[in-house]
Formats: structure tokens, sequence, C-alpha cells
């Protein structure tokens, strides 16, 4: 080892036999390196999950939060509770009502998000080597998590109408006759983050039988289940079982921003929760809960709900359309009911994996499906988002996309189907951009 | 097992054998329960860390706030940076010269405050019986993280002028013969909590020099290096050492509840705090960092330190003079030159445990010393705060202390001194009471 001086010492990692083996579920995948390059202004995005807030009050909210901090500053800058706030947890319950929970203000606990959420249901229940379950495709960000806690994710398959209890059914049953501790089931029921899909009423009722067949606790995550675009929300699987915990947030129906999000647990679950919380981060944020709770007081956050619903509708329209014009043939894409994310599978041997760097080259940005599964499927599958381009970015960018797959397939006639190298590791911290 | 139907079924904890290990670590403490009761406002309480920011310039900041949300609304009520806000990070290098630290903004990571900070550096180095040294005594919360990450704590023991250098060696010498992996010394040199003690430079140069000797990497925890109260700050740790993560925040030198703290790491071990980071959080507060930024930017921010120093002078000398005045012979007391902190050593047989009960009734709150051990060390100390109270009450509260110790005395004095029995295991999340 060389030294050039202290400065210089410090790049390199003396330390890099001290990690924890955590650390080794914690890498920078192939797909982060590749957006920072996409994040150039000639490039569409069609990449990132960023809710589109540019409709917000601003000039409303500012006079609010600036009367809030004259009349209560020293109460909103100083620390609070650890399990958040009980004014804000108590406007919460109003909100979740909309999709038809009923619950108890002490069983809510407050995050830095909804991420944050995760990494403490994870921290409390997972174990190196215990099982999560989760739907095919999953959150990155969450399967990032389960990892860093060096669970093992086994995905269970999907249909049109999300997670398929028969196979969930026949997973539990192979992992427990192979003695494995299932832990939860991770599911997003509304517009999944990234397939678009939404299990209807009588298939949360199902997956939740089977669940408490085998015992299983569920985690229902449900940033998108108020931004429904066709029809209203379905009944949250929450408000028919006991044994859910429940991931809420604000970053989709108002802003991301201020990180606070919650999770709604059965008491004891709640309990041990709020001491992780308090180890993690002593209080989530506080100035944010309360600059939240002022905007659900002052403001009509069901409208702006309403104004998201339409924006993000239209936009959905113009990529499904979009994709109806310019697709070759030989592809299917989800057809969501809300939510951000339409999910598109291509044919037979290309690798959306390597197709990323020709869509720079074209000024299209996307996600590429293996980011959206522990195992390595996915190389045929991409992740679309409308959320935040215009509508006539949307469309350019759906073109755009359309001929990188036309030259993959062109490609592939001429050389021949291939069987796609599978990319294990590639699932990491999913970062801001990929949430 | 009986059940009233669904809504009561969830106090029943149904998962009680599904919890993870590190679980077992978390638990409520005997003092936080005291605590709720020592929350009346006819007790003087002497126990928290609260800063005391009634002399903030609240309608600047809520018209500078303003503004902000008007001009750059949709920027900071979005997603940001994982690492944190470029500009930010930027200001606080000026933070951090103050106590002589040159480094690079790109080595620094921003946390949901400094609790977070030491629960990723946590998460990224500790595996289940990895050793973490730490001061004797030391911040609860933090031992509270080590112990959630199934760490053990190993005290080093500490003189006038803070950590003993020759202890320190002699216990990582003995700790490696017995073949166990020390991850880093956690210290607070500045005014340290509870103990108030801080390390002259030639001390932390020794430490420094020790830990180099046994490859230890250092953790330099600093809420309080800012609020020197008699003379200017002591150069930090890391601005003599490379191998050092220090962490800094501004809810002592600013205000807590905007949850802003952050650490400045060697480059590599950066690199995997800000996956860490992203797993847990995606990002940290967004809207809090801009706050912050704006403040730093608009607002006399030194001046107020100043502010701050004048204020907490005044209570510490108020502390000191009301000990000299009111407690029993027989005990001793640090005389803090800075943060927030008196510590208090009782004669032989004192069970400060016990003594918080008949506090209660006498209408003064502490925190009796064993929650800064992680061992069952402590029962003959008591921390006292002076940051929070008035100048009356903190004469009132140590005039009430000194009756409940007199009491205890006299106990003694009929019965006979007797040894305490330690009480192992009370050191838990710290809640935001503790910090």
């Amino acid at each position: 080892m060389t030294s050039d001086g202290p400065r210089f010492d410090t790049r390199l990692d003396r330390f890099v036999d001290n990690y924890a083996n955590r650390t080794r579920g914690m890498r920078v995948s192939a797909v982060r390196a590749l957006f920072a390059v996409a994040n150039r202004p000639e490039i569409v995005s069609l990449a990132g999950g960023m809710p589109n807030i540019k409709d917000l009050p601003l000039p409303d909210i500012a006079d609010d939060l600036a009367q809030l901090v004259r009349d209560n500053g020293t109460q909103i800058m100083q620390y609070g509770s650890g399990q958040g706030e009980p004014r804000i947890r108590e406007q919460i319950l109003d909100v979740m009502a909309l999709e038809g929970i009923e619950a108890n203000a002490d069983d809510v606990l407050i995050t830095a998000g909804s991420q944050q959420a995760l990494d403490l249901v994870s921290r409390i229940f997972l174990d190196p080597g215990d099982v999560v379950l989760a739907e095919s495709p999953s959150y990155v960000g969450a399967l990032g998590t389960f990892l860093s806690y060096e669970a093992d994710v086994v995905h269970v398959p999907s249909d049109e109408s999300g997670l398929d209890p028969q196979a969930l059914h026949e997973t539990a049953t192979r992992l427990e006759a192979d003695d494995r501790r299932i832990k939860f089931l991770y599911t997003i029921p509304n517009y999944n983050n990234p397939s678009g899909l939404t299990q209807p009423w009588e298939r949360r009722i199902e997956v939740l039988r089977v669940c408490e067949q085998h015992g299983i606790l569920v985690v229902e995550d449900n940033p998108y289940g108020l931004l429904s675009l066709d029809a209203e929300p379905i009944p949250a699987m929450r408000s028919a079982g006991a044994d859910v915990i429940y991931l809420g947030s604000f970053s989709k129906t108002f802003a991301p921003g201020f990180r606070v999000g919650w999770a709604l647990a059965p008491h004891a679950i709640r309990e041990k929760l709020v001491l992780a919380q308090e180890s993690a981060t002593l209080c989530p944020p506080v100035f944010s809960q309360f600059a939240i709770s002022n905007y659900l007081d002052k403001q009509d956050w069901k409208g702006q709900i309403g104004v998201y619903r339409d924006m993000y509708r239209e936009r959905r329209d113009a990529m499904l359309a979009a994709l109806e014009d310019f697709m070759p043939p030989g592809s299917t894409w989800t057809h969501p009911k809300g939510g951000f994310f339409v999910w598109v599978s291509m044919p037979e041997g290309v690798d959306s994996q390597s197709m990323m760097a020709r869509g720079v080259d074209a000024r299209v940005a996307f996600v590429p499906g293996g980011a959206f599964y522990a195992d390595g499927q996915g190389a045929r599958n991409v992740r679309l988002s409308y959320c935040f381009p215009t509508v006539e970015n949307i469309r350019i960018g759906v073109e755009r996309f359309a001929d990188v797959l036309e030259g993959e397939l062109d490609v592939l006639r001429t050389f021949g189907v291939h069987s796609p190298t599978p990319h294990p590791g590639r699932v990491a911290g999913p970062g801001p951009d990929l949430s």
C-alpha cells in the first residue's frame, strides 16, 4: 500500500475486512449506474417513480407553513414522539378510512417515508436466512431492504389479477416442508410497482385466507391506493384481516420531500416498531409531520388527490395509446387501473438489461425488469412509468423505446434467439429515482 | 387463547415467536416508564436532553420558509439525493471548519438526525458478537443502537479528562488476546453525554494514537461541540486523524425537529453508508435539508449559537451553584465546559435507580446512571441536565434532588451500607426525551 498523505489515505478502504455480513447485500446496481447517465435533459425518462407535484397550491402551502412556524415554532422544531405526533396519527385514520380501514391511532407508527417502514418491519422480523415471500415482480426498494437483512426473497407467481393464491399456497407448503422460516408475505395489491396490476377484492380475500392457513403475516404496501384512475379504490386487505401490517405514505397523495409514511400494525408488533424507530432516529421528522398535519387541516387534500388522478389518468392513457401505436408485434403490456407504471413483456430472447444502454443512445430511459426480481427473472421485461413526463414526452419516449426494441428484435432475427443470461444480484438500494 | 373478535385479536401477539433475534436487545427501560410519569407539570425535570429553542427568530424563519416554498416548492417537496442535498453538504463544511476539520462535501452523508448516523454506522459494521468500545459512561441512545445490532459494548474507564488512553490500550489488548473483533471506538470528546467531561487536545491525540496502533476505527460523536461555554471549541479528533467517522448535528446548534444530522466518513465507508441510507429511507428528509440550508444562508447562525451559549452558560452556572449550596457531603460532580449535562457521583451504597421513584414524589426528575452503561455500572450516579429548565427551576430541582439524596443517605445510615444490585439490560431505545 502506498500513501500520498492523510487526505488521500481515506480513498483506500482500510476497513474492508471490518464490514458486517449484511453489507454484502448492499451493492450499487448496474441500473443505478446507468441512471446517472440517463438524467441528461435530452433523454425522455420513463424510468423514474417520482410523483409529479407541479399542481400543488404552493402559495397557500407557503402561507400556512409560515403561520404554523410563527404560532408553534418551538413545538414543531423540537424533538417529538418516537411513535409520531398524536394529531397526524388521528388524521391518518381518516385517510385509511377511504380504503375501508377501521383502526386505532395508537396502532399507527410514523416513519421517515414508507421505505423506513419497510426497513423497521425487516429489522424486527428478519434474521439471516429467513424467507420473505413477494410477488413476481415486486418493488426493487423492498427487495433491496430484505436482502440487506440477509433474508431470502422467494417470488410467488402472479397472473393478470396479481398474486396467485394457489401458487402462494404451493410455495408456502414447499418451504414449510424444507423447514424454512417464512416471516411475512410482502404484497402491493393496488397498482403494483412495477407491474401495474391490481388484486380484485375476491383475490385479496383468497390471499388472506392462504396466509391465515399457513400462519403468515401480511405486509400490505399501499403507496398508490388512492391514485385509482378508473373507479373508486378497492378496500385494503387490512380492512378484512387483523394479521396485516399496512404501510401507507403521503409521498404520492401529497409530496415525498417531507418523508412521512406510516405503518399500521397489530398492537404488539407496533410496540416493537416504536422501539426500533427510537433506535433508528429517536423520532420521525417532527417538522414534516406538523407540516402535513397542517396541510390536511387547511387545504382540500381530497380535492388535490382528484387533481393528481386526472393528471395521471391523462398520462396513463397517453402511454397506453402510444404503446398500441408503436410497439412491434409479439409484446404485451399491462393496463394499470391506477398508480404510475406499465409492465412490458417482450418476445423470448430479448435482454432488457442490455437494451438499456441502447435506450440511452436513443434518448429514452426505462428500468429493466431484472431489477424487480431477487432471482434473475425479468430479462424479457421493462417497467415504463408515466407519472412524471408530459403527455407529449410520453409519446416520444414510447416511440423511441419501440424503436430500440425493433433494433433488438432485428439482431435476434439475424443471429437467432438466445437464452439471456440471468443477472442475479442486480437488486440493491433503490435510490430515490427508482422509488 | 380467547378472542373477543377481530379488533381485540390484535392485542395478542400471535407472532411472538417470529421476531428477529435483534429484538431481544430492544426493551422499554424502567427509566422510560418512569419518564412518562415525570412529565407532569409540577415536576422539575433535570432529566431531558431537549435543547431550549425559545430564542430562535421564529418570524424571520417563517418568512424565509414561505419564500422558499413559493420559489422552490416542487424541488424541496420532491424526492432528493440518497446522500443528501449537495448545497447543505457544502455548508456543513463551514460548520465543521469551526472545529478545525478540512473535508470534502462528497464525504458527507446527511442523516435523519445524528441518531440515524449511529444506526447506519452500526448497520454497516456490526455483526452479532462484535465489540464496540465506549467511554464510561456513554450516551444511552448509542448503547441501545449497538445492542440492537447484537454487539457487545465494552466500556473503557474515564478519568477527569475523559476516555483514558492507557485503559483503552489495555482493554484492546485484552480483547485482541481473546480473539474478539473490535469494530470501532465510540466516543464523545466534547461535553460528553452524560458525563459532561471534555477530552483536552493532547488526550485526543493519545486516543487516536492508541486506535491507530490497534487498527481501531474511531466514531467521534459531536452534537455539542459548538456549545462551548467557557472557551473556544477544541479542534475535533477528525481534524487530526483520517480513520475517523465524525458525526455532527443541527439539533443542538439550530433545532432538532428537522431531524438533520450528518456523518463525515472515509470515502469507502461513506459509499456504504449511502447504500445503507437508501435502503433505510430512500433519502434523508428533503424539505428539512432545504429549510436548514436556507436558514444557514439567510440568518446569523453563528450569532444564534452565541445566543445559545449565553443561555446555557447561565443555566450551567445556576446548576453548579445549587449543587454547591445544597448537596450533602460525600458527593462529587463534574464541572462541564459546555453541553447540557452534569454527572453526579454519590456515596457508596446509594442506588440511583430506586431514588428515581422517590424523586418523582419530591417533584424532581433525573436519569439514573445505570442507563449510560451496558454492563450494570452507574448505580451511584445520576445525570442532571440544565439545558431546558429555567434558572429558577434548576435551583429548585437541585434542592429537591439533594433532599431525596439526604433521605437515601438517612436510610443507609439507619440500615447500613448495602451493595446495590446491578441492573443489567436497562439500556434500551433512548426515546427523544433522553437524547
